[in-house]
């Protein structure tokens, strides 16, 4: 986990430092403190591109005035078990949780909930929202439209987002959680890529000269990421940002493209409260048994075992917990100078 | 459109020949006249592999007694906008159009509504109910499990199905509809391009030696398709099947793949019905926006136009019925058998 390049912060330090550089970019506490908790539990997670990676970005976002961190979503309409409202530019993380804490609000109502975010910030870590349903018994889906980064199939020019797609349920006393974007690798795995000096395991975009390539500087250089399964994911991708536009009021993936920048972005959020179904006594063990069978698979790599999604990232919280953050150095001494 | 394997079916007669043979089989001539407007819709929108060439192992199935022609559903279990209900192994496409529109009039009064069904079984193409919930005036979202055609990530045996995705919304007086398999064929369209001795355009699946390839007789014979995207269509699929499972109370997919008969299978069907939603006076400009946009994509071929998902059915529609739709002349003679 740790070498030349890497440290090891523990939680509670890379929080506090979190928490004071928003406070100093004039964050309430309580709203610096929500946003830190997001960031370094995205890191003890595991999932650094969304978490300590991303936090520079965060704060670069916040000087620049594209996040605002007073603004508090405000409801612009509801309908039975819809509310959408509006995400007034506030950081993107906070105005996701509340509103994943209002659909599932209004799940408790009406079994199933829909709300949705016009005009909020990149939520980071789809996922975060998916554990936080999930955990507390609702399955979840969650959609973000994004920036262009991805052509459509037979295109060159990049006019589809990586909207990236959400899927949990409650597991034992954790989850299970798919958060992934319509590109086979998000911007944040390839830049960590860069990063590293390595290479992509399967091929991940365009180079300059349309060719297809595994090296992700040259996909950072293009910006034109392959979508998964081709033509599939770049259906699924325009899709994705059709639902989040027209359920949120909000704008589309191509007039965020247009404003060069990644905000006033959209996004839908659905809660089913699992405890309002006929057979929610049982459904313990029913994903029990989907996740033991799934877990016998043969694997090619006789060493390897098959992982389900979030998986990992239990591991990677138990070792980080245990033994501290691995950070980049060159991360963490430009997080030191902000 | 024809050749010399091909004959031309007009709309009509197809329906007729559908609808005798089911009167046949002992279905009501009212439930005979709507399954065959289905496999009859789906041939003229050329969704031949779940129309036309899927009819002859329809039949199959009811001569079986895996499909039961008499079968209703029953409603399980309701809690505000959900309704579960049990398939009873009744017609899959009989059951799914009930179920989505049971969907639409939750929709109607909670603006949101999911329904789902446990003992159905296949829809043929999820598409029709995409279209049907659309042209209504709802965006839609379908999920069903499969029996087991797929590899886990990782893994050589097929224990994750392909569980089609349905997105689907209103455009103008029609829709757009995304209708994919998580596998990145489907095994309807490998087996027609074996039937018109094709290769696929990219790899689809693994040989028996376990190496990538784009031959669809070596993927049917192994049947290992191979998930978009590699491991997050596989990731995909197994959340489609667990929350297919867990929100109809149904059979998982490991459940059915044991059984070796992909009957009593689980879906989901979600309907928003977007007149509801505050913006729904500027939803219609929204989604042309958006459109426009796509459309204006610079293609890698500048003969080739990008298309959205559902709008070369606009075409294969207009075509077939106009000049009837093409169908294998090996098809037919085997419908014509039955």
């Amino acid at each position: 986990m740790s070498d030349n390049n890497t440290i090891l912060i523990s939680p509670q330090k890379m929080h506090e430092h979190f928490a004071s550089i928003l406070v100093n970019l004039n964050f309430t506490k309580e709203k610096a403190n929500a946003c830190a908790e997001i960031f370094t539990a995205n890191s003890i997670d595991g999932i650094y591109t969304h978490g300590v990676n991303r936090f520079p970005k965060f704060v670069e976002y916040v000087k620049a005035g594209y996040v605002l961190p007073h603004a508090m979503p405000s409801l612009h309409h509801k309908f039975g078990a819809i509310e959408q409202w509006d995400g007034n530019l506030g950081p993107g993380i906070l105005n996701a949780v509340h509103a994943t804490e209002s659909a599932m609000q209004l799940a408790r109502q009406h079994g199933i909930g829909c709300v949705t975010l016009a005009n909020t910030n990149h939520w980071m870590r789809g996922g975060t929202y998916g554990w936080h349903a999930a955990k507390a018994g609702f399955a979840f889906i969650g959609i973000t439209n994004t920036i262009g980064v991805m052509p459509a199939w037979g295109a060159i020019d990049s006019r589809l987002g990586n909207n990236p797609y959400v899927m949990a349920l409650p597991y034992k006393d954790e989850a299970i959680v798919l958060d992934m974007a319509m590109s086979q690798y998000s911007f944040g795995a390839m830049e960590l890529a860069v990063f590293k000096n390595e290479k992509l395991a399967v091929e991940g975009g365009y180079n300059n000269e349309g060719e297809l390539t595994n090296d992700p500087a040259e996909i950072l250089a293009s910006r034109r990421a392959l979508p998964i399964g081709y033509w599939k994911g770049a259906g699924l991708s325009l899709l994705l940002d059709l639902l989040a536009t027209i359920l949120s009021g909000g704008l589309a993936g191509h007039e965020i493209t247009k404003t060069g920048i990644e905000k006033n972005i959209s996004q839908v959020f659905i809660a089913i409260d699992i405890s309002k179904l006929g057979n929610h006594s049982i459904i313990t063990k029913t994903v029990e048994a989907i996740i033991e069978d799934y877990h016998q698979s043969v694997t090619m790599d006789a060493s390897k075992k098959i992982t389900y999604p979030g998986e990992r990232v239990l591991k990677n919280r138990k070792n980080n917990l245990a033994n501290g953050i691995p950070v980049l150095k060159k991360v963490w001494d430009k997080i030191m100078e902000l």
